[in-house]
Order: structure tokens, then C-alpha cells, then sequence
């Protein structure tokens, strides 16, 4: 019997079951192997150094497993691990970054692009250099990055539709009046799940006809280039690097449907 | 020369520098080392067996360091760590939870105490479980613990001031309504820096005269009771495990005053 190829999907929390679920829709009858390092989370307060050593690890388990596509499902590892990794492996390795930036770019037609993220995600300047990265003359675009930390706690709590959310997302949000965005990248894998309100603000600040950027979606897109292999009856497997309640809590709503068994491993 | 004994704080972040400047008010010619265990950090999202690990390596390096006495200033740690580090190492282990379910005990007159903490902690039962330990009657006390997952991110968020976070602990507190408390244990110890919008909030719901506690007072009195050493000029330490923006945007609005050096270190 040939190897059961699959995708391997990775994220330091649960973030990036959101992009598991968006591919899946795409790819329903492709494996999947979704690993949250629950041990080192959240990678976003970690040095380059060592989000460069767990991610290393993580690709190293996947190699093992019969994988053939890489997605780093997070945007710290994406934005300072991806590169090193691309360099070390064969197989490939596709991050958040650059699809969702590609995405931006066939869309925009005022050419200034909203990003929300992290903290650390919008100090990195991740999707900035990107940009630059893949256009000839980036000045011709604008973008404009506004960090937004409570979201993820607001997502975690439960409140992504409480009035307590619709004033932090005011706040933040209002940092992109006059800024002409006609494109928002949702810069973390939590923020699929605030789309709702994150729609209702950006109405209220007067901007009716965003394109909204989700990673998963546009990862998809590029999956699509790829000539993936299918050989047997698609099952998902599922490892968290330590134990935690909140996974067990919210992974369920994340995914969009109930993880049949998780598997606590050390890698 | 005599060693230069120290006393030892450590926490998974910032929120221990709390801890340390109420001791340091307390203790000002000793010297301290302090330790936030970024590369780990939140411990209140790990594994007990984690926790244990992490802890365990920090108090060997406390120990190397000619420590008198050790601060585990980590609701997380203090809770699933504390009485492992207590029955292998010799020298004082002091956690968060002890010393402020005594304060509260000496303090309360109607005996309903609330505690508001992290997810975690509220979960982990610590203080509760400690305060039947502490009396022989605990179903004499009433406990209330209200978990506020939002309390860190905004006070990291520099929004402790501000009308959304009137919002949020409006939201939480509300739930001690009714409870006749008279006694609010702040139980993680990032809470110091909402005591005024706490004040606000409990004054709101009708709780005019609360004994609010705060661990680091509630350890200060404890340490009194030790025979500590002095021998030299006081000079604090400062060590991280890992490098972060946070941490050095933050240190010095928790410790009040600006921290001269901070040391990366593995441990």
C-alpha cells in the first residue's frame, strides 16, 4: 500500500485551525496533520532564535509522518522562521505572509491595504517587507498596520460579539479612517473568527466594500498551483505539544467541527 | 568578604516586578535577583509536569547564586510547583497563595472572600484548596473566584485607565454582587497596576470598605518572620530567558522605577 501523503499544518496555539478548516474546504479529500505547540506558545513573545529551534523540530516530525506540503499556520514562525526553513528542507513550505500579501495585491485597486495583527506580528514589519519583496516599486503601494492585542483574548473569552468587542474594535479600527483601504489582511489566524464585527466597524467607519484577506484562503489559492498526491480515505490527525484546557475549549469552534482525538506528543 | 545572600524572585513574565517592589518597599538594604522565565512563558498555559521542569531549573540557578530565600511570585507555579520545590530543596520557598489566603483570613469579618485571577488559576482551585488546609473549619468561609482573562491584555495594552476597561471589570466583577464579601484577594499579580479601576468598580457595585490584597504585601509580612541576612551594599539583578519587546516596554511600569540592567540567560 502507497504512503498515505498529507499536509502537515502547524501553529504554536489553535489559531491555526482556522486555517486548516479554510483549506479543507478546497481539499476535502486530502490528509491532514495539525501540530500546536502548546509547549513553547505563544511564539510571538519568543526570540527569532528560538522560534528558528521549535519550528525546525516540528518540520522534522512532519518529514517523518510521510508529509509533502508544509504550512506554517503562524505568523511570528512565518515572518522570522520561514526563510531558514526553506533554506534547510526540500519539501515545501508555504507561511501566511506571502500568500495573503499576493492576494492583497491582485485585489487592491486604491493600492493602499489595511493589515490587523499581533503585536509582534505588526513590529516585525513582516508584511511590509514582503510587499517589497514582490512588487517592483513598492511605494506605489500604501499600507497601513495597526496591532490590535486584545483580539485575541476577546476571541478566547468568547466576547466576539459583545459590545465590549465592537468598542475595542472601534478603537483599533479607527486608526484606518482616511486611510482609503479597499483590502484588510486579518494578520492572525484568531481573527476569522471576530469577521463579524470586524465587517459591522469597517461599515461604521465607512469602508462598504473591503476585500477581507484570511491566510487560509489565500493559501488555498496557492495549494491550488501544486501537484498534491491522494492515495487513500482522507483522515486528519491531530498533536498538541503539552496538555491545556483552552485547547480542548475552543478547538472545536476554531475548526468548525468536533476533533474526533488529539495526541499530546514531545517533538 | 561574605557572600552577598539575596533573596530570589522569580515569575514566567513581568508580573512578578510587582511582587518585588512591594518586598523592596519593605526590605530596602537587601538584594534581590529576579528572574522572568520569558522562553516559558505563560506558565498558566502549561502542563503541571512543564511548570514543575521550568521551576525546578530556576531555583538551581537561584541556588548557585547564594539565594536565602526564594519568591515564587507565579499564581500558576505557586499552585502545581510549590510543594514539589519544597520537598526536594532545603532553603525557603515562598509561593503567592499562602501567605495572601492568611492575610485574608486575618482581614475578613463576614467571612466571604472573592478572588479574581486568571483562567488557570480560578480553575487550578489553589486558593481554595489552601484555605481548607489553613482552617480547620473551611466551611465556615465563603470563596468567590471570578476568572478575568481580559485584566492581562489590557493592562498590557496600557489601557488600565481607560472606559473599555471600566467595561471589562464592570463585566467580571459583577458577579460578586450579592456575595457580601468583604475581603478581594487580587490573585495574579499583574492586578496591581487595575487597583484603581477596581476601587472604582467594587465602590460601583456597593463594596465601599474591601480589604483588597495584594501577594506581595501579604509575602512582605511573612518575610518579616525569617532571619535574613545582610551583608553588603544592596545591588538587584535582573535575568531573562529570552528576549522580549514587552518585557522591556513594561519592566519599569510594574517595578516603578527604571530597571539599569537586564541579563539573557538559559537556565
Amino acid at each position: 500500500m502507497p504512503p498515505n501523503y498529507k499536509i502537515g499544518i502547524f501553529d504554536s496555539g489553535l489559531g491555526g485551525l482556522t486555517v486548516l478548516k479554510s483549506i479543507k474546504k478546497s481539499f476535502p479529500i486530502h490528509s491532514f496533520i495539525y501540530l500546536g505547540d502548546l509547549a513553547n506558545l505563544p511564539y510571538g513573545d519568543k526570540s527569532q532564535d528560538s522560534i528558528i529551534v521549535y519550528s525546525k523540530k516540528i518540520v522534522d516530525f512532519f518529514i517523518q509522518q510521510n508529509i509533502q506540503l508544509i504550512i506554517v499556520a503562524c505568523n511570528s514562525a512565518s515572518s522570522v522562521a520561514l526563510k531558514s526553513l526553506q533554506s534547510i528542507y526540500s519539501i515545501p513550505i508555504i507561511g501566511v505572509i506571502r500568500p495573503s500579501i499576493k492576494t492583497a495585491l491582485k485585489n487592491t485597486q486604491t493600492k493602499s491595504i489595511g493589515i490587523i495583527g499581533t503585536e509582534t506580528t505588526v513590529n516585525s514589519q513582516a508584511y511590509n517587507n514582503e510587499l517589497k519583496h514582490l512588487t517592483n516599486n513598492s511605494h506605489e503601494y500604501r499600507i497601513s498596520s495597526v496591532s490590535c492585542p486584545l483580539f485575541v483574548p476577546i476571541v478566547e473569552e468568547g466576547w466576539e460579539n459583545t459590545e465590549i468587542a465592537h468598542q475595542i474594535a472601534t478603537k483599533y479600527l479607527s486608526n484606518f479612517k482616511d486611510k482609503n483601504i479597499d483590502t484588510i489582511i486579518l494578520g492572525c489566524t484568531h481573527y476569522p473568527i471576530l469577521l463579524k464585527i470586524l465587517k459591522i466597524v469597517f461599515n461604521q467607519l465607512g469602508y462598504y466594500d473591503l476585500n477581507y484577506i484570511e491566510c487560509g484562503d489565500a493559501i488555498t489559492n496557492q495549494i491550488k498551483k501544486l501537484d498534491l498526491n491522494v492515495f487513500q480515505q482522507p483522515s486528519d490527525q491531530f498533536y498538541i505539544t503539552d496538555t491545556s484546557r483552552k485547547f480542548n475549549k475552543l478547538a472545536n469552534k476554531f475548526l468548525g467541527y468536533k476533533i474526533p482525538a488529539i495526541n499530546v506528543i514531545s517533538v
